[in-house]
């Protein structure tokens, strides 16, 4: 979202001055003249920041709150679910027994990246902000480890819990933290650049990873993805987490406000790394 | 070389102070021990910046003035070109009709890369300094156009003569260079880091590539090389390579300084970018 409000080129169209700003949501059909939705129907798909769409019916799936909650649609059975799924199993190929790392670890994409490595016989090891967050990663959602960038020593952290290198860097954050961890790859690593957060408010220039050459060094590579390239493939995937979120092997957590007057400061707490979970703006007013 | 005389981790060990600097060459065998050499043969390996080596043969590999000149054992059929085989075939994975950028393009390396990505049917685009060079790469190797980064607009003269963006990058050079061509890169392009001249005498920290967020955009990835890793495949590529000279395919380029004492100022050469063609310190005196 935050790339989405640059001018230039990005994956995807800047949104323009005065348009709706775009969001995926879930929701429910209030009106339909299209054969493939009825009245009262749940149904997910980009729908923008406000209360109600007029939309073709194109971009939206039906969604079953039977299978999960509604907010579980917009996390691990949504985009972040969709995008940890791709990246790391397609882009970051771990193989059992090996070390991956996330950034951003108790947002909604990083947690399901550490979960997903836990599932195929990874080491996850976490990077988040805060005790709290760390605490989380480890006793709820099963991490090996966790590193709390804000507590300190981030590259002895990285060293101990990551005694024999990182295989698979999965990239959240960007700046230094990606530097630290291309310091401690290990032969030939894989880092999956799916994010950037910490540089995306910058007004001088995005720092460049310094430690770049470790990728030679280690016979690395570092690979971008977007996940609307997968978009075929979204139902093998969900089908996939589904039956883990059955199982009890993979957790999903929100952070619901209230609110659509409140969006620009819901947004913000990405930033500040306030937010604990899939970040979803409730817009339906209480009834 | 440059990366050898720092102490840290690269992808060989470091030269200790007061070893011999490591050094591949080619020279003649003044007398054996070993039943496969004889004494008049012409070898090459890891023989050290110095008159004489004394040797156990196991890194040694007899060599055929009649198949090429010496020096193009140390050049197209020697490390550079294997380097340029490898780096461009195996990492970069090129398909006709791409367009494949190299810097550093006149260089031992560099100058073949462009050659090899001519016979595989793509555009080849060098980054060289000076008029002379750029000439020379595309009056004598055929290069389809070369960008002269000491001559100005090096972003605008990239994005001419990279009409379609860039497919495949191999960077020998880092810095400036490899951000400028980061932000022409076309999806899902490959840049190959085989080296960063550019960067290797910093006192100062190495300059990152601050648009290393097109790896994201252009779904592209960024992967290191040593070419050391390839060596049960020398054989292949030697004969490829030798085919090419034969057909009159591939030229080999070489710059030969005498006398083993200028050793500090003709390593230095390279970093100023005043060789042309590969580097060879020749220390055989003539007779």
């Amino acid at each position: 979202m935050r790339g989405w409000m640059n001018e230039g080129k990005s994956y995807i169209a800047p949104v323009g001055i005065g348009e709706v700003m775009r969001a995926g949501g879930v929701g429910r059909v209030m009106a339909s003249k299209h054969s493939g939705f009825a009245v009262g129907d749940y149904v997910s798909g980009s729908v923008g920041v406000q209360e109600y769409a007029a939309l073709d019916g194109a971009q939206l799936i039906k969604i079953d709150p039977k299978v999960a909650p509604l907010p579980t649609f917009l996390n691990t059975l949504g985009m972040p679910g969709m995008t940890a799924y791709f990246g790391l199993l397609d882009v970051g190929q771990p193989k059992p027994g090996e070390t991956v790392v996330v950034s951003g670890a108790a947002g909604a994409v990083g947690a399901t990246v550490g979960q997903i490595a836990k599932i195929k016989g990874c080491r996850a090891v976490g990077i988040a902000g805060g005790a709290a967050k760390c605490r989380y990663l480890v006793d709820e959602l099963g991490f090996d480890a966790a590193v709390d960038y804000k507590a300190g020593d981030t590259r002895k952290s990285l060293r101990t819990h990551c005694p024999n290198g990182v295989d698979v860097y999965f990239d959240n954050v960007g700046g230094d933290i990606l530097d630290l961890v291309l310091a401690v790859l290990r032969r030939p690593a894989r880092v999956v650049i799916c994010g950037a957060i910490s540089q995306y408010n910058n007004t001088t220039p995005v720092k460049g990873p310094s430690n770049y050459l470790s990728l030679l060094v280690n016979r690395a590579r570092m690979e971008g993805m977007v996940v609307f390239d997968y978009v075929d493939r979204f139902p093998q995937a969900a089908r996939d987490i589904a039956a883990w979120i059955t199982a009890g092997k993979l957790k999903s957590r929100e952070d619901i406000v209230e609110g659509l007057e409140t969006f620009p400061e819901t947004l913000l707490k990405l930033f500040s790394g306030e937010n604990f979970g899939k970040l979803i703006l409730k817009v339906e007013k209480s009834r």
